[in-house]
């Protein structure tokens, strides 16, 4: 049973906050509630980059509530104007008396700014209150406002012996019923989805989100060095969802502008066989993608691991075994144990017969 | 809490028959609660073959006050002469009022006449109480009684990319220290434990159980289709534990015998390049090797699993990836998905930041 007190308020500002991943673009989700003597008065959320910040809704439903009230937010008040004024001023301006804030913002234009600013007007804040939650919820925006580089989840579904299909490539279904629809709500939730050419032409996807109400589809990323996808591809279908080809200066001039014809956006990153990962990530991060959802089959997902790309792993494993050599990774591997890729404050979630892992990429050979 | 019923004293019978898992060979593991007039008079295990079962030890300790008591046994009483006399006559002759057993004993030469035996004499007979775990308890007995051939667990710890050690063989450590205790205690419950050549020659292990308080040691077994192993190898050391050696026509009649020489048992199995597994269990069987644990590498696990041999799968994950190819199973693998070995009544267990997955193994593709 719940307690009243700060975690009682500010764990609904989260779940408020929560419900809007995926739709905020490179924006952090924020959510906000404003308290009145014992009563919630107001409670908002940013929904949509370019709209109102979680606390200017919040203000706007308590209206004249708000002066002498606590706001609940999730995430510290901008106090730099963006696409929309300070909600610092706003704050101050409806009188606020407390401020309670879950997480700081690491946007270096923020960072404790908005705290200051608050306090400097004379209202209480209160810091800390459920941070770790609003941290995670914010993991893609934290990595991006600070790198410019999107962050990387990456995803597998595979058998107990680390194979992603049969040895002649039957992968339908590997994963549990629980475990598909699982995969393409993280769909929702992220900017993007990426895919090397080898499963794209092998399965021909489409890398929409398919579930049961209505998600965003992620822009589509194919990692494609040799600009080896047909006209035919699904993927190719933008009206579906937008494309980005990521290739090297080894593909062919008119094969990309072909491409651009069709409304297909190509990066040309690296200059030999392979496209330059790092680059890549590097001009995506560019074009404001900010997560990206990697899908990769085996050699994909090796060449990101190896070069330390991807931020953290949501591997699903199905009860079964099927040998062959469709592994989950390939790539050469590391010389050491002690140089093996670590997942940090892993979960584990059974999803009927289905396991998911999941955790924080660490790095020890780089 | 507790309710008082039946389950409540057949979870001690059961809990005293776990303890006992490793130390009756062949035999199962069972326990017995005598209850009367509210308080538990008699508990007892068989603990040894060859000794008493366990209503005897129960009887033993009730004495007069059997007379008119309950008697909860975690499986049928036997009703034939093996090495000691049948129980369902000892507790007809004590003048126990009421019998409840968990299972019915799948010994062709009891099979429910055990219990007839009891009823025939007036004695009130409950059955399937708790069946389920006492039927797990047995797994190993329930197969070797009913087929011969011993119950096989095969265990691996592997990173999630589901690999046993990096490209350059380091394999210490990949699981943490729980999941090693829990590997040490699983020596001691199995009868035997058996590995490859490969492993025998790369890693050169005792096999020996190495716990908190003292184990017992399994009989170790090598499958080593042309007697490569070294005079030197642990594993020839029968000081520790009897070792059995499972070789093929193809090894040298003079290496044959100079291994029994040193006290290790030469079973030969196949006659071509490999052991022939389905004759080496059977012969295994012969030798009243009940159940093994399967601590193989790659190769033997996936020959194992090709064969349909192997009964239950515990496999431990570490979240670490290490690239490469060393894989816990290697075997050309099946054609489709739905040939794929599949886990029933999957277990999930987390031991800190590692993972256990164990289950039955179900065949589609025999």
């Amino acid at each position: 049973m719940n307690l009243l007190n700060d975690e009682f308020y500010m764990s609904l500002a989260l779940d408020m906050a929560e419900r809007a991943q995926g739709q905020t673009e490179i924006n952090p989700v924020v959510g906000c509630v404003v308290v009145k003597d014992g009563r919630v008065v107001g409670m908002g959320a940013h929904l949509k980059r370019g709209t109102g910040h979680a606390e200017v809704h919040a203000l706007n439903m308590a209206g004249a509530e708000a002066k002498g009230a606590t706001a609940y937010v999730t995430l510290e008040p901008c106090s730099h104007y963006g696409k929309t004024p300070p909600c610092s001023d706003r704050l101050i301006a409806e009188g606020v008396k407390r401020v309670v804030v879950a997480a700081v913002d690491p946007n270096p234009q923020v960072a404790g700014s908005g705290i200051e600013r608050l306090r400097s007007h004379g209202i209480e804040v209160v810091t800390g209150v459920l941070a770790k939650r609003s941290e995670r919820l914010n993991e893609t925006f934290n990595k991006y406002i600070t790198t410019g580089m999107p962050f990387v989840t990456l995803k597998t579904a595979s058998t107990l012996d680390g194979r992603l299909a049969s040895r002649t490539g039957d992968s339908k279904w590997i994963s549990n019923a629980a475990a598909r629809e699982r995969v393409h709500a993280m769909r929702h939730r992220h900017q993007a989805i990426m895919v090397g050419i080898g499963t794209a032409l092998a399965d021909d996807p489409e890398l929409t989100t398919r579930t049961e109400v209505p998600g965003l589809n992620p822009i589509r990323i194919v990692i494609d060095s040799k600009l080896r996808i047909g006209n035919e591809a699904r993927l190719l279908d933008t009206t579906l969802a937008p494309t980005v080809v990521v290739t090297t200066t080894a593909a062919d001039r008119a094969r990309i502008q072909e491409l651009q014809s069709r409304n297909v956006q190509v990066l040309v990153c690296g200059e030999g066989e392979h496209v330059d990962l790092q680059l890549a990530m590097r001009r995506l991060g560019e074009l404001e993608i900010s997560s990206i959802l990697l899908e990769g089959g085996g050699k994909l997902n090796g060449a990101m691991l190896e070069a330390g790309l991807v931020d953290r792993m949501t591997l699903f494993f199905a009860p079964k075994l099927i040998g062959g050599t469709l592994s989950t990774f390939v790539f050469d591997g590391f010389e050491r144990m002690n140089q093996a890729v670590t997942l940090d404050e892993v979960e584990v979630e059974t999803l009927d017969d289905n396991v998911c892992i999941s955790g924080r990429a660490l790095y020890h050979h780089l």
